[in-house]
């Protein structure tokens, strides 16, 4: 260790490795042992060679085997089949993620977001007549929201639903190819109905995008009059979820179609809504949809899960090279592999916790009957930021595990095809990363949601110059950083904090996390004082929005990774979550040391002990590898074929 | 830009892209342009759509056709029906990387790996018997190397070939599973003969790793007595290549079938050698065999050319979000994407003005008669830092080029699938990248290439304690870092350097490498003083070793990039190259601030500066970005059916 850290305790309790699964499993620990169950089924295991069409139609069977059980109602409320287990639906779906995750996406599209649309966006008419069709997928249906020229930006898209005072309905249209609906799950093969997002207009008034439910199949499964579907064919990965296009030629629906939870016509032709604001309204629909968000961040931990699991295996039995006429070493003893794959495991491990504090919060806001405005607002920011942060973990690790396994993790039955090919998709689907990242600055940047609930993530600059700057200026952490400004150039100082505390950790990243908002405030400020044109302001700060985003995350991963650590029982495990939880706070100093550097917060004989820090932790860490993976309780048939020859040689 | 670097002029001189593709395409322009040409026949471009078989079959019959033609003789001696084009072949070989990756990969194993071992590792018997079959594809062979249980450690492989005194004749057996031959190319499907890497044991004696001929299959394509081959089946991509696994049991081949360029058995039984130590021997044959490395590298670098020229039009055409009320804006203008598209683009402009070096020493090293020593070590050294390089920067852009389509990107008809999936094994073949880097390292710590030649990359740590490290450390750059220590404590002189200066640039990345190097000697030579064990030394260091090739690869491609800037003729072009140069330059400055500012290379101050330079940069190079990727001349048919729709509509 660096001499200006305290020496880790290179001794430990054993732990308890069923203890530590406990921890992991947390509170629905009961539900994620029957998903285990389920996948350990080798009728259940993911299949490697499925050409598509089967894949899909194994991909059907299965999600209605799952339907049949109910275990796919769980989070919907008990009045209408469900149990009301928002979290432990959510673990569930995590759970599932181990296995093939084709059938995952095709129950989050039927069950979380087709049935979360209805649950959500629609009213008690809706969920009598359709939830328990849905959640028994007798009723399989698509999210239509996407369009080929606006993913993203959805708020600007093409298809329109006008309504027609003659009749009572609903004119469903696709404009221009633009307009198509686009990679559409369920689409191109098993959905009868979609909730399709459109722009409402009655009365000949536009009234900004709305969901309604369009039928899209007849019972033989023949698509309706002025439907066109397309197959969006083979894709990169996912191939056993049918994804397709949507165009609707006029198509008619009735009133009662229009999902009207925040916004209903009545019988006379007349709009209403409880919420005044279009662009408010168009947010506040959104925002019902984070659960489609949380869920693939907690499966994109699952799937990193799995790859690190085979990984950690493969370097504990491959040996290569060794000291020169002695036996050849396992990888696992090599410091560089350790680095590669120990580092990712903490930040698995944090993310895990972070996760877990996410879905207890997802539980909390959607089984309360208050309205938890602060609460909701808090949970948008941190699944925007944590999503986004945790798929590009998975993107990182799965491809960093693969190539640590070399040319076996290269054949088709060892997982990492799937697993890369599949979790691809993560990092711009449920919201673009890059666009979420700036979705939870804007939300950093200020308390005032119902302001900024106005404003696309694009209009926070315009948002700044008019209204409220100085007040999030002083709630925000200048004033402390001109104090510790002060307090930095004390020689000295910096020496003597000793990195290896968590206090010291927590305080590094926070610091950070307040700094970087704050410098991004300023700079928005500064450039509409100065008489910039907002947009081009905006442009200028985007890398440093983004940056305060990851900031926040780093900072609140840790704050849970830590509070996990406390809570703790068992004396072995605690010791080694606690190194751990060292580990992924150290390495993500390391990797931001320069931004540390260059705001005072590290002398560089500092940061240069960090990376000293880290490469020892990996060596403290290095004999728990095994154990760490196996507390994940990933089951046998999700690791793949991997069978490496082990057969020990001279190293030379 | 940063107050303390010299603006960077924002107009310049139309470029002239006919003359920038010119100066890309480098000497074997000519070459380039044919295999473009074939390229660009609808019939020969990738096709996503193929099953494993019908691609495998697809493959070979392209493979023949570019054989019928003459066009993978090139390589070749002209005596043996080839053309001594060595650097023309590779840079063929690179043009070829724009299309479907499984033909390149087959051609690679056919001509380059089975072919270059005949003629590398052969001698003129061989050569006369074999070699124009081999260019002409009418003897499909293997390149049997790696091994279920050795892969990088091939030294170590378990195959026998056991000289039989009574018949002249070698024996060939696989021992146990872990001897298995593994992944060979060629093997499952087409192979009819194979270059089998064995132990050779010649009267009783064991010889260390030797190259024999060994037929596999008759003019039937049945497997030969005593050859048993399994096919490796499908991949995680590469499915056009057919990779099989091979046991040999007691085969039996004549004793002309030793591929004995640097080791003979002669009609007596007699062994010699002109080189007397096997570890050395061993490692000369392996040197020979480095056009793999070189050709990998190359083709990383035009798979990241296409994944570039596909996001880069992409996001030329697709709109999303913008200022309020006004047209939405292309992804282009988004500082987030230009940073994540341009930056790795300065990158692989200066990874192909490197390989384009790597490639001329290449060439200078084969077509030579004299024995080039030195240029052979300064060879092997670049092509391995170097192709580590380029392969993680391909996994990484292609990735990061993936994202910035959304899911378009995703679809399979948009070459990210292929591309990902193709070239995701170059990372771990021909080489496993973090083995290269610590050969590269080795290399890079001693000019004594004979006596380090003696030693596997794991032996440098004994060979420190042993010999010559006074001279390593005398010759590394010691004594001018304690010069400049001093230097660099006297205020001011960081914030006088002028980071947009390309000296400036150049020294800063030169003193890093040396720098680097010369504290990984001393950490080596400090523990063996210390009396540690020396393999325990190498394991604490190695983390060190693999940075101290990666600063030295950094460096030699900025030197190679601003080479290619100096010899730019159109003031255009070399305006836009020089711009270029300065992003990869000052990124890859701004990726290592951290290491600067603790070694005291950059203030505080200056370091964020970097920041602000590399954005100010992107902003700049905006405007040029898509004839930047235009004149790669990536042939339209590689480029996927993407059609982005681009429907302007108000941004909100």
């Amino acid at each position: 260790m660096a001499a200006t850290t305290s020496p880790v305790p290179e001794t430990a309790p054993p732990a308890d490795l069923a203890q530590l699964r406990t921890l992991l499993d947390g509170e629905h620990a009961e539900i994620r042992n029957l998903c285990r169950a389920w996948l350990s089924l080798p009728e259940n295991a993911p299949r490697p060679d499925l050409p598509l069409e089967e894949h899909r139609a194994q991909v059907l069977k299965w999600a209605r085997e799952l339907a049949d059980a109910g275990e796919t109602a769980r989070g919907f409320p008990s009045e209408f089949g469900g149990r009301d287990q928002v979290g432990g639906s959510v673990a569930g779906f995590e759970t599932l993620a181990f296995g093939d995750l084709s059938l995952l996406v095709k129950c989050g599209v039927q069950f979380g977001l087709f049935g979360g649309a209805v649950l959500h966006l629609g009213t008690r008419k809706h969920h009598e007549r359709y939830l328990s069709d849905i959640t028994s997928l007798r009723l399989p249906g698509c999210f239509a929201m996407t369009e080929t020229g606006h993913g993203s930006n959805v708020q600007q898209l093409g298809t329109t639903a006008t309504y027609d005072d003659a009749t009572g309905e609903f004119i469903i249209n696709t404009p221009d190819d633009a307009a198509r609906k686009d990679y559409i799950g369920n689409a191109a093969r098993d959905g009868r109905m979609a909730a399709v997002f459109a722009q409402l207009s009655v009365g000949g008034e536009e009234r900004g995008v709305h969901a309604l439910l369009v039928p899209l199949r007849d019972e033989d499964g023949n698509a309706l009059p002025g439907v066109r579907i397309e197959d969006c064919g083979a894709k990169l990965g996912l191939d056993g979820v049918d994804n397709g296009r949507l165009w609707f030629d006029q198509v008619r629906v009735p009133r009662d179609n229009l999902l009207d939870r925040y916004a209903t016509v009545d019988e006379h032709g007349v709009y209403t809504s409880p919420i005044e604001s279009s662009t408010k309204r168009f947010f506040t629909m959104l925002g019902t949809l984070i659960m489609g968000r949380v869920s693939v961040c907690g499966a994109s931990i699952s799937a990193t899960k799995v790859a690190q699991a085979i990984a950690i295996r493969h370097a504990e039995s491959r040996r290569q090279f060794g000291p020169p006429g002695e036996e050849e070493v396992v990888l696992m003893d090599y410091r560089t592999h350790q680095r590669r794959l120990l580092i990712p495991l903490a930040k698995t491990y944090a993310l895990h916790f972070a996760q877990e504090e996410l879905v207890a919060r997802l539980h909390r806001v959607f089984t309360s009957d208050d309205d938890l405005e602060r609460e909701r607002r808090e949970l948008e920011t941190l699944a925007a930021g944590l999503k986004a942060v945790a798929t590009w973990h998975a993107t990182d690790t799965i491809q960093e595990c693969r190539e640590a396994c070399g040319g076996m993790g290269y054949l088709k039955g060892n997982r990492f095809a799937a697993l890369k090919a599949d979790t691809d998709v993560f990092t711009t689907f449920e919201g673009d990363n890059t666009v979420l990242l700036q979705l939870a600055a804007k939300n950093l940047l200020t308390d005032f949601r119902d302001q900024l609930g106005e404003l696309d993530p694009l209009g926070t600059a315009t948002f700044f110059a008019r209204q409220g700057y100085e007040v999030v200026a002083e709630k925000s952490a200048m004033r402390e950083i001109l104090t510790r400004l002060a307090d930095d150039l004390l020689p000295g100082r910096d020496d003597q904090e000793d990195l290896s505390t968590r206090a010291v950790q927590l305080e590094l990243l926070r610091w950070r996390a307040d700094h970087i908002k704050a410098g991004v405030a300023r700079r928005l400020k500064g450039g509409i004082d100065a008489g910039r044109d907002p947009f081009a302001v905006l442009l200028d700060v985007q890398d440093h929005l983004i940056a305060a985003s990851r900031a926040y995350v780093d900072c609140v991963v840790l704050e849970q990774f830590a509070a996990a650590v406390e809570r703790c029982a068992d004396p072995g495990s605690r010791w080694l979550l606690d190194r751990l939880c060292d580990l992924y706070a150290l390495s993500t100093i390391e990797a931001e040391r320069g931004w540390f550097q260059e705001h005072g917060r590290l002398s560089s004989t500092r940061s240069k002990a960090t990376i000293k820090a880290v490469n020892a932790l990996c060596g403290v860490l290095r004999p728990h590898a095994e154990g760490l993976v196996e507390a994940f309780g990933v089951p046998e048939t999700a690791l793949g074929d991997a069978e490496p020859v082990a057969e020990a040689r001279p190293a030379g």
